[in-house]
């Protein structure tokens, strides 16, 4: 009766086994303070100007006049407006009928694909964020799992690695859909104009589609695209999603969008049409509260807040590499990205590396090969810890390294 | 490259239709004052103290040491202690662990039966609550629709009519899962003991599973049962879907929960293991200044504030039930949920009806046949109205009856 794909899922190995071997870390060594450099959660308060907001939308909630029943599923014309001028400022046109407000980017990441026939091939790079597979899995369209390999045998794994700038090749990917996330998690690395060309000239071609992840974007640095829809006909094959979690601080609020252009249509069929008629099945909007928090982040005060929050991140992510690179180690991103992407030393595995730096540096990271089996070798670190901790995180390293 | 399922689905129609013919009516008649008596959703200000719960949720998030990230995918332990201990006030054991909070019934609806295998064939009552037709059907396992009988070819319609008290057999009926809703929507009518007791030995003895939807509990002042697991025999074979929607006007504000009993098992799998599972995969938790709002529903002053909403809507029901009997049509429902059930006179048909109720008395009410085949002849009315307006409303029917 159980669902034979959700039956074998391997589950979420990766953070359980890291809590678990840092529990038991604690347990054997009392007097060690460990140091936690894998959170991949955003640290700092709330903007005040969400916060202020959405106690004003709450309270109102409560007066006469102000109450707010079931909104539209794909969110309040206030925030796509929002969202359209946001896209505007930096000469995108976005229509705020476009914009498709949900309560995150998991959420959608799952949830669109869903609207493709079951045989539809996903790919995804190689090590990738864990919701893009979970999700195919799911829908029946990853095929097997292999927990030799470590992956799935429906799924097209793109090796992104140094070798590659991080930025595989299109050519020969034999699916019908890619996932592409930039800045990346975990590698922290951006996809330039002309990968992006690349990808979309490929989507085209076979009118193929492209889940465009940009739930870093506030984070770019280097003048990497902020959007897939600066690209030159993107609009007849990329959704782009993004989260206003880690550049708005809202992982606990939860609110997220997804841009579907008007023209965007396969089978003769608009996906945004298509998603509006599934959203409405499915979904009951967002909560009145929680989008004028949303609301609020693209006020100038709201605005700066974020900013400073991420500009905190961001430095700590920046020492970290400066830091590991100064120790001899190879490393990446932390310029595009809260993430650090670090060659583990001497050949270690990513295992071997992470139960080394904790037993003798009492510092946990997050091993590259629970990414995916092209991260063996790798670490992650990320900018999210406070400022006394990334520095002490960085001695502690430079002690053992 | 579509799913085909998605592609087509038959949207909608029902309240679109509405809306189209009452449009139709405003701008042809602009001296007429439309009276709804369709509304489907709460209209009364939120209850203050989830008003300021959450508004101080909000602050709290963006002083120092206050803020809150990803919170635990099933929802935070102070919730599900309330909801634990809202059972426990009625007797009833239920776990916190056993309890999952969402974003809403209908995310539920639709992601519950997604755990089966494909195959699964779902029965519902008829008419019928279009989320678990369009759960169904999305997920590939209602089979095909035909527009001229209004049905799914793998679904089993109950028919849920006056002939059999609205609670139809479950002898001979064959399905793996069945949503039960009570008090139900559209017909406003509760299944009694006795009647879900035959539901939970037809699911125990053939190892099939009962969907409970209980978004209209708080309704309840007849003394049917309040919860499934009253039920002898319950935990082995049900889950119950509830909301904070309709009883603590929530309906903006998004929050619900399903209980999946510790020991309820089938092929092997526990179906709370498996609904951590999948909600770690797809989904990052309800917003934590939402679940505090949540939470002060159960505080006396919360629980005092949202009982007064309910009883609001329950005297318009009540009203509409008696006005409508007044009249000598055939009415149902109104005491144990805001929905009002009626038949239309003289045999007419839903919309024939439907029709000239707006044109002589200006009053917008729900075709029963927009719920199912067997609603047909029947409309609905509900008490989510002003009660002026249910005032206006009952005048102008009995004007023209």
């Amino acid at each position: 009766m159980i669902d034979r794909y959700l039956a074998q899922f391997p589950g979420n190995y990766l953070f359980a086994e890291v809590a678990r071997r840092a529990e038991a870390m604690r347990l054997g060594r009392p007097g060690v303070r460990l140091v936690h450099m894998g959170v991949g959660d955003v640290t700092l308060p709330l903007p005040e100007a969400a916060a202020e907001a959405m106690a004003r939308a709450a309270r109102e909630m409560a007066g006469e006049g102000g109450f707010h029943g079931y909104g539209p599923e794909g969110g309040y014309d206030f925030l796509r407006r929002a969202v359209a001028g946001d896209y505007a400022r930096r000469g995108i046109q976005v229509d705020p009928e476009e914009v498709f407000v949900s309560d995150g980017a998991k959420s959608d990441c799952m949830g669109l694909p869903a609207m493709l026939k079951r045989g539809a091939r996903p790919a995804v790079f190689d090590p990738v964020y864990p919701a893009y597979l979970g999700g195919a899995a799911l829908a029946g369209r990853a095929g097997e799992y292999s927990a030799e390999t470590g992956r799935w045998s429906r799924v097209v794994y793109l090796p992104c690695v140094p070798e590659n700038g991080f930025s595989p090749s299109a050519k020969g990917c034999r699916a019908d859909y890619i996932y592409l996330c930039s800045p990346n998690n975990p590698t922290g690395t951006a996809l330039s104009a002309q990968a992006l060309k690349m990808w979309v000239d490929w989507a085209n071609r076979g009118r193929r589609l492209i889940l465009f992840d940009g739930a870093y974007c506030d984070y770019l640095t280097s003048g990497a695209p902020w959007s897939i829809y600066e690209i030159e006909g993107a609009r007849t094959c990329a959704v782009e999603l993004r989260s206003f979690s880690k550049g708005g601080g809202f992982t606990g609020v939860r609110c997220a969008y997804a841009v579907i252009p008007a023209e965007l249509e396969r089978d003769g069929c608009f996906l945004g049409e298509l998603w509006r008629r599934r959203q409405a099945i499915s979904f009951n909007g967002v909560s009145y509260v929680t989008q004028r928090g949303a609301e609020a982040l693209f006020t100038p005060e709201g605005r700066a807040q974020a900013e400073s929050r991420v500009a905190f991140y961001l430095r700590n992510a920046g020492r970290l590499r400066e830091g590991l690179e100064e120790m001899g180690l190879e490393a990446y991103g932390g310029q595009d990205s809260p993430y650090v992407w670090a060659r583990a030393p001497e050949g270690m595995g990513s295992w071997e590396w992470f139960d080394l730096l904790l037993e003798r540096a009492g510092v946990i990271c997050t091993p590259g090969v629970g990414f995916g089996p092209a991260g063996e070798g790798f670490f992650r670190l990320t900018g999210f810890a406070s400022a006394a901790d990334t520095q002490e995180a960085l001695e502690r390293l430079a002690a053992i390294c």
